[in-house]
């Protein structure tokens, strides 16, 4: 790519998150950026856009460099403005993250960070989603090497239409990372439960919870891989068609 | 099945859209029915679950018989905390709708009328999409009619483990309709806009508009189906690795 490559740095964290600061400053190593996030926290908001509330967008200038707009909706929302409203060219690069937890399985639905990458795909931009396998995060200089390197190589490269990267890294040293692996998307799930409160008016409201269960047996599936150590690079599309289902489909008596 | 079978019905328009009260009166007629539905509308939220915040459920009276929950969250909020906590049983079947307009083509991946059904096969119950081609929505006879035969087949035959049935039905009286085709998620989508506006304090805000483009070309896409007058059935799954590309990953210069 002769000119500079331009970068849209996103997150569903939010654009005070620590890790979409080590995401923009791994990527200007290797382009110009900027970045377009959520102005506060929009995890597990799936696919979610905004079209019955207005949007609302504010500049974020830092002193280090890192500049972009804050934006009141989702990740699927600021990836759609950026691109047809904020940035004054179209993007040769999305990047979503550095998520703090791992984006894996059955939580590739619920993510607010893969959302915005499917977002970009959508929009015809090679995009990729990132997410560093800790809810507190403390190697985010392991992070950033493999988000720099799948920039760097989806730049060269081309993934096919319609695809997006979901790449996952173990929260470990750099010296601790035992390789890269393209992996399936998994089966671990979060068993969830309702826990039932009253509030100080005698109301009843709930919270959810519950725990992670991972039925993962295959040595190819993205948990199963993250968990022994292993960055997990998996190509994502959005055509949900079950094809072999559908030839079945003409066998019902569907004419009543 | 012996036993009367035992229905949930959900929606992303609130549990006071017309469409919902139209899917309950049809499945009356096939089991007993409890309702599970937003308070308010939430289309387009796509995945969404809500994590941050707490949730809370109001049961809901009518008078016809429609009995159920109205609850402050999105469409997979609601077949969470039903089948969780709610409901006393896990229900036979999980029907979302009937939706006031399509969910075909890229649509599919904003919908919270197809993530409530996606949710409920996570949870391991067969779960349909019902959606009506108009967003006034005049045939709710028609809709009545194939909500109700889908979910009979569905409730006879068994679906794949991980895969709902999204079906669209255009807006026309029953002897209108062409016939039942099985479809394939289309190539449809919203290309949107941003409308910049200033409220009267001089700020800037933005709407989200545009227009549907449709670049199918195939006979067997939802959207072309859908506007030729048939009704379609597309299976959707949510194992979204695109396995092709995972193998030409493998000769990506991975180890940097």
């Amino acid at each position: 790519m002769a000119h500079k490559p331009y970068i849209l740095v996103t997150n569903d964290d939010g654009i005070y998150a620590p890790g979409i600061y080590a995401l923009w400053e791994a990527m200007t190593t290797l382009g110009e950026v900027t970045v377009v996030a959520p102005d506060t926290e929009k995890s597990a908001v799936g696919h979610a856009i905004t079209i019955v509330d207005p949007i609302r967008t504010q500049p974020v200038n830092r002193r280090s460099g890192f500049q972009g707009f804050a934006v009141t909706g989702t990740p699927a929302d600021c990836v759609k403005i950026a691109v047809r409203s904020l940035l004054d060219r179209k993007p040769d690069l999305i990047i979503s993250g550095i998520n703090a937890g791992a984006n894996v399985g059955n939580n590739i639905i619920y993510s607010g960070t893969v959302s915005a990458a499917t977002e970009g795909t959508m929009l015809g931009i090679p995009s990729i989603a990132v997410s560093l396998n800790s809810f507190q995060g403390e190697h985010w200089e392991t992070a950033q090497k493999f988000a720099r390197l799948f920039a760097s190589q989806t730049l060269k490269r081309s993934i096919p239409v319609g695809t997006l990267l979901n790449v996952n890294i173990p929260d470990r040293a750099i010296n601790d990372i035992r390789g890269i692996r393209p992996a399936r998307q998994g089966q671990v799930y979060f068993k969830d439960r309702f826990e039932k409160r009253e509030d100080p008016r005698g109301r009843v409201y709930y919270w959810m919870t519950g725990e992670i269960v991972d039925p993962s047996e295959s040595e190819q599936d993205d948990s199963v891989l993250l968990h022994k150590g292993y960055v997990t690079v998996t190509p994502i599309h959005y055509q949900l068609t079950h094809e072999s289902f559908l030839t079945e489909l003409d066998s019902w008596e569907l004419d009543d």
